[in-house]
């Protein structure tokens, strides 16, 4: 046996172990009735655990080390190359953690996510002000064994977005806040669309039925597809490109809601899917750049779902599924999915108010992480930015500073993926465009998956062996820049709004 | 640590390996896509394995020896003498099979699984013979390791029904086959009802909402229940009683297969869900007595679910949830689920001649068994049991012995369970209207509850802590007789048929 059979054969190992708990997770959030709750959250440790204890052996780590040396390294094709440096770096990481320290970490973050709900719940931010302080810094302290040469929120954001840095983000978000935020001004003082026309009950089997039909017209393989309905809507895999699940919400008023999770889910689900099978079981498949797996859910929900063109050809059919759609006209629905209002909760925000949603939560972390700002300043300093960007301001923090759970488990660095993946598709528009032709043509003509096979084969099939850094230079031969999304804003609400 | 912690530690290890599988099996069956099969097959080989290992290791054997001598069991309080006994016998069993037998037997079986659905699909019984010989010739070996002081057809049945024994078998399925046979040779000469009215579609969610409001009226726990849908109905825990979980197929043309599927299977999860939680995690709590679980299926399906009782409350409720059930009557219902009919494929039999479909099977084991009947001579010998019990031939040996999958991967022996819970409820039906009065009153009141809740106290709570042999000592007083169970058929069928 060699050095690399022995190395596949414990990966394969901790893959059974991480597919596990993978597949408990889904059952959990999916299936599992309440009483088999505890029980399943017990496996989930249970094996948790097993994988935690394998993966950071001496043994698992000295053969990763023996791969790594010259002699045998140059043995590797590139697929493991690239999987043993990812796994060295990641290993090394970790190991510099102390197991005591880890132990408190896990502690304090699991304490944090169990006071969150009950704050947000109570409207209390003063029952929260501890965990939060001691997340603060135990992410602080964390960042500090494992990425010790780095800015602490440098380290944070790279966690979420490899190679990405507080400056670069500074810049993109600057330009876009400048931009959007005189834009929002005017569309709030233009006339709005009439609701009432879209409160419709839709039964849940129509809109799991449309869900359906929408991810395969987007060009989704359905023999490696699955769907269920969970409280959030989720993408998945099962450990391989072949079983790639999302899950949504249906509820009855809400109808678009659900098409417009179904279609984002899509999106990251097509990325999973499309990944070259030759990394199946290595880091190449574990797609973990957020801001490029955000790009892809967002590049299908709001540049291609939200245009009218995606919907022409498929209307009859959407009205078939859905006859309770006959009674508004495509015009009329198109200008619903586009509404703009200015709203405190970003889960519920539009394309457009969605991203300064995202710039508010990463001034925050920035004054947190960066500016030393104290935990019983952050309310104020919420409702002020809420004012200072979307001219309103909550009246409670449940709907303020408490509504999203990220910083209870310690996920700071992660919101400005969400808004990286738009400014990336800003770009991709570009390059598609000047590959393909105009979008708008291609949507009208019911090619959908012309786009869909570009991003596969730019994108989708090197996986998480390109940073996005990467993707954007081979697509888009350029640097990161958030003008191609302003001018993609301007020119569409312009016209939606008749500014 | 005291050896009972230590063992309980082991076991709980053991319980979450097999939970997986369980888990994984049962994602398997209801909504992995095709893509994902191979990958879910491959994980659960896997833990099975891990279980395998861990559950004959000289380690886990030595802890049972040791809590099984006399001063550690004394020590040990009901739940766990009971699980300590099962446990040693069990082990004590599998560990006289020698290691490299037992591989030969599972290749042996699974080839045979692989070959009888082709063969089954192309009707072709000569490409089985050598499989299904092998087979036989395994299971009479593997038992000469397991039970040397057993007839070999004695501790298969033993498998599937602990302490029942083919002597007494052949007295009751004797006095049904006597009974039986003239009583459907009347019900054929009568007049049949229409069946035409009951091909009328009926969505699939408007089934899976019936059927769930079906087994909430039978008394189960929806807060440790789920449903799903795969290619057959079984019904499965997923290692307690607080999540049981039941499968259904839903067919547009044949709701009536999709209702008493999921009343057949709500039979089998009320009782796994009602067994004492003090058994959790021990043999107790695992109920391998297959008579006595079909009895539990078979009692709400046949005894009460085919009873016009049973839909007097609940007709109006059932025809708001299926609109299409408005254009019958409730009589016309009862009379198409009650209608008799002799046909070849037992899984589609009515209550009746799914009797005769099971002794059928039990001479043919007999036969193979106890005479030594040659593969060769199998299919003859079947048709001509069809004809002598169901006056009917089959056309193809697809209709007939190439039908079931239970003697391809071995498990001879289980037939007889699905009739001795027949037998069994005839008895049950005595003791009940003995203790509550007269079931057809309950059931018109609207209190099946009442019956559940006999069931649960009488039955359900003890697990698998008696044997059904027991379970009819304490519950009925009486010896097993098919008495009661000929008398219910000739009662029921002589008003049902006018006879």
């Amino acid at each position: 046996m060699t050095f690399l059979d022995e190395y596949k054969a414990k990966k394969r190992e901790l893959h059974y172990l991480s597919d596990a708990v993978g597949l408990m997770y889904w059952d959990l959030q999916t299936i599992a009735p309440e009483g088999g709750k505890e029980k399943l959250s017990d496996s989930i440790s249970y094996f948790s655990t097993e994988h935690f204890k394998k993966s950071t052996s001496d043994e698992y780590y000295n053969l990763v080390c023996k791969l790594a040396e010259k002699e045998e390294f140059e043995k590797l094709d590139d697929v493991y190359q690239h999987d043993i440096r990812i796994t060295k770096r990641d290993l090394e990481k970790s190991r510099r953690i102390p197991a005591d320290f880890y132990e408190e970490y896990v502690k304090t973050t699991t304490e944090s996510g169990i006071i969150w709900p009950k704050a947000k719940e109570n409207n209390d931010y003063k029952m929260y002000e501890e965990p939060l302080a001691k997340t603060i810094d135990a992410v602080k302290k964390i960042k500090s064994y494992t990425d010790p040469d780095k800015k602490v929120y440098d380290a944070l954001i790279d966690d979420f977005e490899e190679g990405m840095t507080q400056e670069t983000i500074d810049r993109v978000f600057g330009e876009l806040k400048d931009a959007l935020v005189p834009l929002l001004e005017k569309i709030l003082k233009a006339p709005q669309p009439d609701h009432s026309k879209f409160t419709m009950k839709v039964p849940a089997h129509e809109q799991a039925e449309l869900c359906k039909f929408l991810v395969e017209y987007m060009g989704m393989d359905m023999t490696r597809f699955a769907q269920a309905e969970s409280a959030h809507p989720f993408t998945t895999s099962m450990g391989s490109i072949d079983d790639v699940r999302i899950t949504n919400h249906y509820y009855e008023t809400e109808s678009i809601s659900a098409i417009f999770s179904a279609i984002h889910e899509g999106g990251h689900a097509i990325f999973e899917q499309n990944v070259d099978k030759k990394y199946d079981g290595t880091c190449g498949a574990n797609i973990n750049y957020m801001g490029l797996h955000e790009s892809q859910s967002r590049f299908y929900e709001n540049i291609l779902g939200r245009n009218i063109n995606f919907w022409k050809p498929i209307w009859p059919k959407v009205c078939e599924i859905v006859p309770e759609y006959k009674n508004v006209t495509l015009e009329e629905f198109v200008r619903e999915i586009n509404h703009v209002q200015n709203s405190f909760i970003r889960t519920e925000a539009d394309e457009l108010t969605y991203c300064l949603h995202v710039i508010l939560r990463y001034e925050m972390e920035r004054a947190i992480f960066i500016d030393g700002a104290k935990v019983s300043e952050l309310p104020a300093m919420w409702n002020k930015k809420m004012d200072e960007l979307l001219h309103i301001i909550p009246k409670t923090d449940s709907e303020g500073i408490l509504q999203d759970m990220h910083w209870s488990d310690g996920s700071f660095g992660y919101f400005p993926s969400y808004l990286l993946g738009s400014i990336y598709d800003g770009m991709f528009i570009e390059a598609i465009e000047k590959d393909l032709g105009s979008i708008d043509d291609i949507l009208a003509a019911g090619e959908i998956k012309k786009i869909t096979k570009w991003l596969n084969e730019n994108i989708h099939q090197y996986g998480s062996t390109r940073t996005s850094g990467e993707v954007l230079e081979k697509v888009c031969g350029k640097e990161l820049s958030a003008k191609p999304l302003i001018e993609y804003f301007t020119k569409k609400y312009t016209e939606v709004y008749n500014l």
